[in-house]
């Protein structure tokens, strides 16, 4: 593999019902993964973007949560619905969908 | 959590015996996320430092394997003894400890 020019790493962290954290499975995260793969195959980007699944990301209660690398954006709620405009318009076209970022309480400023 | 300065992603992806492509799991890197959790609360360097366990991040191979973003180097053959050496000279000193880099075969040039 080369070193990709984007890293997008998701959330796939489960926990038992009634968790205090919560989790991402637990906010619907389940296929989120498999949705940026299809993405990303039909638009031809594996040698541009490469996709891992995670553990914990950190802010458990806002997820299913997304964080692309190298810039560090990380992105709040995620749903299946969400991953086009993600790929086409921050993996592609590398602008951020503001719409989706997590807030600064639980990320910090994104540079 | 604050957005961590550094962000450390730990391969913890296991495959069954035989596996054609092997894992992580299958080159020793049980324990490795522990480790690294032990050596950054030893140091105080949670505010800093992040680090996610992961499912496969590409070089089955050579791992065990321990990426570091924002600045994309991976490590490859990670073991426990190396950790401490990562945590002191890269996630605090600033300087990628050479003897552990993925060769460009790999993972292509570190910038």
């Amino acid at each position: 593999m080369p070193r990709p020019e984007k890293h997008v790493f998701i959330c796939t962290q489960a926990r038992p019902p009634g968790h205090p954290r919560s989790s991402c499975a637990d906010h619907g995260c389940a296929g989120l993964y498999e949705e940026f793969l299809w993405h990303l195959q039909q638009r031809d980007l594996f040698a541009k973007v490469a996709v891992t699944a995670t553990g914990c990301l950190g802010p458990c209660s806002e997820g299913p949560n997304v964080l692309v690398y190298p810039e560090g954006v990380m992105y709040a709620k995620v749903g299946k619905d969400d991953v086009a405009e993600i790929v086409e318009q921050h993996l592609v076209q590398d602008r951020p969908v503001e719409r989706l970022l997590m807030t600064e309480e639980f990320w910090g400023r994104t540079a």
